[in-house]
């Protein structure tokens, strides 16, 4: 605190920030905390990238309309369905004021990403948190009440866990009135996208990320697919904050990401494999891990505690997360690494419980 | 419009969206309507960019240090001092709103950088215009009444004119109570900055941004300078909508770019020098241009109103930029391009002139 915060906003003292996870600023940590991908992006995108490089003295295009083309065409819709912003982090701000503001509270689940709350407090939007059933299952079903809009991620984080798409269409089917945002940063391990429905439900958003499945994390790309009315809500509050907020770099990488699918597999069938032994390893050394659909787990061990096991690995240069709600203060998140860095956590954790 | 738009919230159907100058992606044109730079960024700026690249796996520094340390150097201050975004327009938006949305209406010139009354529909802040004096000049002393904040480019845009430090260090001293954001988009070409008063006056905040003077634009870098406690309000706001706006890439290239003084220099004095001929050419041609501190001049031709020149350009493939608003209606802005550029400018309003 400094003097100078008598001149902030009364809304600027009232806010309450997401913390991310440690990005260390030194190297040689095992760096299992903020879900990032383990091998490196695409070589094509690394090319588009120098490529584009080029013409950096000139603004980007605001539309990012090759990057929305690549998405669009991926999922098999137009460039009309999609919209592209500096990281889902973003694309979900947008979404939260253009979309999901309204007079009757939003609804979201108790244990889920940290950054909703967050945006009902940078925006003033009524929200209620439902709370995950005892074995964290996510239940459609609980959101059947009065509402301004719905957002839960699938899988769900930090628990991993995924649900049915049918489960979601029939959601849909029974919340026409209001927005349900489907927040897919982690689809692409292990769940089914709900972008196909949204040429059925006008009221449907799914928000994808480039920085899991396709290892552009420090690049900050990603975009929501929906009905053409609901994307152009979401142009309307870009055009009001940042005409440009995708660069050229970030649009031209991305775009050749999304088009490399045989680079995509391979990283992502890598990543499920390693995720499935690992799972097996920490179970013999007596934890218990929720089924995960996303490139972590979430797991608890039977007799010590999360909080120590977490401090003990960060003595020994592994870093994984902790989130402090009471109902998963004793779990910790595990980002699926190399199969080098899972065995230097497993070599950790051998230390640690002797 | 689409019948999608029922789900929009009630501030997303009153916006009014900034409309950025046209980027056409199209090539072959004279593109002189968006203060682009004619020359590339730092070979500096580049190979930062190409060794960054080895780590987009990995997310950014949410804090973006190592920029806001180049930064802060060349300014001769802390990187507390510091904040920086993805691009000065985003840097703008959190200024608005942790800065500059109070009970009493902030200020900004009447003609002026026309997003700042967009961030007020979208932040719902009350504002008042002030006129500018007959001959476009900003004077300082219309601003001395109530306000919850004072806001203004130097040079000013579109008119190009820039204020004396003197006069901004006046305002300083007479306005105490709330924040005095000097935008500094283009101060590079000809305007003293006021970086060096925030040491002395927490109240005061500049912006600059790497899309003009460092040949940047596609890159999206921007940042604010001021003291720790304004800095500080304009991170709460930032890590409650994008803990990561500055991506590796730009990060990094402009980072190298602000180190790169000789560069600067350089492409600065031949942009400034292009300047002073293009006057002396439009002015043999019948145009009358106000004193410009920037890379863009603003000018009226004796008889020829600016629409139609306008239109007679853009049929020749030179684009330029008018606004219309009514005092400036028959105002055209033409950035400085290379002498080629000015070359080729000055031959199509020959064409036409007769």
């Amino acid at each position: 605190m400094n003097a100078a915060n008598r001149y902030w906003s009364a809304l600027t003292a009232s806010l309450t920030p997401y913390v991310p996870g440690e990005q260390p600023k030194v190297d040689g940590l095992v760096k299992l905390n903020t879900n990032e991908n383990p091998y490196p992006p695409s070589p094509r995108a690394l090319a588009a990238i120098a490529e584009a490089a080029q013409k950096l003295a000139l603004y980007p295009d605001p539309e990012s309309t090759e990057l929305r083309q690549a998405v669009a065409e991926r999922h098999g819709l137009g460039v009309e369905h999609v919209f592209a912003g500096n990281g889902s982090d973003e694309v979900l701000g947008f979404a939260f004021l253009a979309l999901l503001k309204h007079d009757l509270p939003l609804l979201f689940p108790d244990i889920s990403y940290s950054f909703y709350p967050v945006y009902c407090g940078l925006f003033d939007i009524a929200f209620e948190t439902i709370a995950l059933r005892d074995d964290f299952a996510l239940d459609l079903a609980d959101y059947a009440r009065p509402n301004g809009g719905i957002v839960f991620p699938n899988p769900n984080a930090p628990t991993g866990r995924a649900l049915p798409l049918a489960d979601i269409e029939a959601l849909l089917q029974r919340n026409r009135d209001s927005v349900v945002l489907v927040d897919e940063a982690y689809v692409d391990f292990g769940a089914e996208s709900a972008a196909p429905l949204v040429r059925k439900y006008p009221n449907l958003l799914v928000t994808q990320t480039l920085s899991k499945s396709r290892s552009l994390a420090g690049l900050r790309v990603g975009f929501a697919i929906g009905d053409p009315g609901l994307i152009e809500g979401l142009r309307r509050v870009k055009d009001s904050f940042n005409s440009y907020p995708v660069d050229r770099l970030a649009a031209a990488g991305a775009a050749a990401a999304m088009r490399d699918e045989a680079y995509f597999a391979q990283t992502r069938d890598a990543v499920v494999a390693t995720r499935e032994q690992l799972v097996a390893d920490l179970a013999a050394r007596g934890f218990t891990s929720l089924p995960s659909a996303a490139n972590f787990i979430f797991t608890t061990h039977a007799t010590q505690s999360a909080e120590a096991l977490l401090a003990a690995l960060r003595e020994r240069k592994v870093l994984v997360r902790r989130f402090s709600a009471p109902r998963v203060a004793n779990w910790l998140r595990i980002t699926i690494g190399s199969p080098e860095q899972c065995a230097a956590l497993l070599a950790a954790l051998d230390d640690i419980l002797g």
